[in-house]
């Protein structure tokens, strides 16, 4: 089973991000043959500014590796190192019905969010499809406001089979029939994510980077400790047991120790004789324990630009063997020399 | 300076579209640096046939060649040959204001002329832009009706060196100025090409495929003989002056035959003394000298297939050259790696 995974990076990540969505994202690698793209042409839409363009790029194929992504069982690339699938954009683009771009969620949100209303906003849906279809994905990981891109990319491979294909039948999408011929597009499902874990913010609130309260990822240490160190906590006395609901520092513990490390936690929480400060410590190791390997491998990445670069291209080369594949059938198809 | 213009096939020509368009097409060579483009992208937003897509892109290039354009000067070359063009088609896009597309005429030309509401025609001015400025285009020969599309090309231009290029100045695109830049993209101009004469068909009428009354620039030699044997002539006797207006036969004569030859036809003409049948020959053999080396060469060319694709892809090389170049720029400009 293929796995396709377009990942943008927005800059500081923090551990609800993590939690909440990153985890299960890296964990993707070990459900079947992942391929995860850096979607960089698609930022475009919005980055204005080619530092930050390439920086945020950088970024988030460090975060993955970082985070624990192996790049020699999953495959990670920019989407602009693989330029065959601008050609699909392109020739996908014939067959897409005006009227469902006029519908697409994604554009009306960003419009009502005060986004320009530019032409490759509008396009954006055309191109997600053409980086799902290049590669044959079967499974693309959603969050439930996007599974009407996946939608598109099933209709829209649909109608380029039944356009293109002699023998295709919508019915038998991969020709087990007699008589029936496979699809060159493949269609894709839609594998709705689960938003895992909400993780509270050291003020108590749902952590996000509007609110100020987050702990960073690959935050300065210094600023890590303070920030646990000021978790937000109530009165109760050292010796008391401590409350567990309205109570971030314990959910941030149970967020981040190992299980049987929390229940030894767990029940001098409930039985009270610590303190909250012996807690914060506790959680600035387990933060330390959790993250470190990630940090570190972070920084050794940052120290050799040319090894995340020789991995990039790696990628790129695997995903451009896919790529090149499908697109001779698509060209065969429609007829580009 | 550099003229550039996108060419496609809309298969049997005849001598009305040689001397409306074609001819002055081909001159165009004399004129500057001509860039000739067969634009089979554009082609696949109407042609759902790749037989006849493969067919038409050959025959256009086989067109152009045979009627004199010289592959050495000019660059000739088709348009998927030059994958840059769709690299340069989506960053342009995201500059592109969705408003602009709203009102193009091609698109609400062609919905009213039933072709379906698809994307790729809705795009397709995008595309068309990004043609003209990949090969930073001086000017482009237009129909009037055409005008549209290099105002577009010229805006976008603008708004992509104002978005991404310091120190351009839309009053100074140039960069003349000290302290100013020069845009990546350059302004293309249109360049107006008044459809030249009206040719008549056999019939009287002007001559047009729809009416089944062309003299097709490559048909077979027994049809051209027989169409031009039955040019619609009226009962002047023989030895009779003959009338020089609603007279297709008078009318091809002058379109076809050299000034110093057509003063003599003329002469007699309106002498009288010659029958329409010796007017007629006369037409045949005109056919035959304006346009038997262009049939000779198209059937050179036919015959060895080896050589027209050497000619495509030595274009597409020099076209390459530039559009290497220039998305170097670009991609710079942006942030893509």
């Amino acid at each position: 089973m293929r796995i396709l995974s377009g990942v943008q990076s927005s800059g500081r990540l923090h551990i609800g991000n993590y939690y909440g969505a990153l985890r299960q994202f890296v964990q993707l690698q070990d459900q079947g043959e992942a391929y995860y793209f850096i979607a960089n042409y698609h930022a475009l839409t919005t980055v204005r500014d080619p530092k930050l363009a390439l920086e945020l790029t950088r970024d988030a194929a460090l975060t993955y590796l970082s985070l624990g992504l192996d790049p020699k069982r999953a495959v990670l690339f920019r989407q602009s190192d693989v330029k065959e699938v601008l050609e699909l954009n392109w020739i996908l683009g014939t067959v897409v019905p005006q009227a469902h771009l006029e519908r697409a969620h994604s554009y009306k949100d960003k419009i009502a969010r005060g986004i320009s209303p530019d032409f490759g906003l509008y396009a954006y849906p055309v191109l997600m499809s053409a980086d799902i279809l290049l590669y044959s994905a079967d499974q693309v990981p959603v969050g439930k406001d996007q599974i009407q891109h996946i939608e598109f990319a099933r209709d829209w491979a649909v109608k380029f089979n039944t356009q293109y294909v002699p023998g295709y039948d919508p019915a038998d999408p991969e020709g087990k029939e007699r008589g029936h011929a496979p699809g060159i597009l493949k269609l894709p499902s839609a594998f709705v994510q689960e938003n895992a874990a909400t993780v509270p913010g050291i003020d108590g609130q749902k952590m996000s980077k509007s609110y100020g309260n987050t702990l960073e990822l690959f935050g300065e240490e210094k600023d890590i400790k303070k920030r646990i160190m000021s978790i937000k906590t109530d009165s109760t006395p050292v010796d008391a047991p401590k409350p567990t609901t309205d109570a971030p520092l314990y959910d941030l513990l149970k967020l981040m120790l190992p299980p049987g490390e929390f229940s030894d936690v767990d029940a001098s929480w409930k039985a009270g004789g610590k303190g909250y400060g012996d807690y914060k410590k506790k959680l600035l190791e387990a933060f330390h324990v959790t993250f470190g390997p990630a940090r570190q491998r972070r920084q050794e990445l940052l120290n050799d630009p040319g090894e995340l670069e020789r991995i990039l291209q790696d990628g790129a080369q695997r995903a451009r063997a896919e790529a090149t594949r499908l697109m001779d059938q698509v060209r065969r198809a429609v007829g580009i020399p």
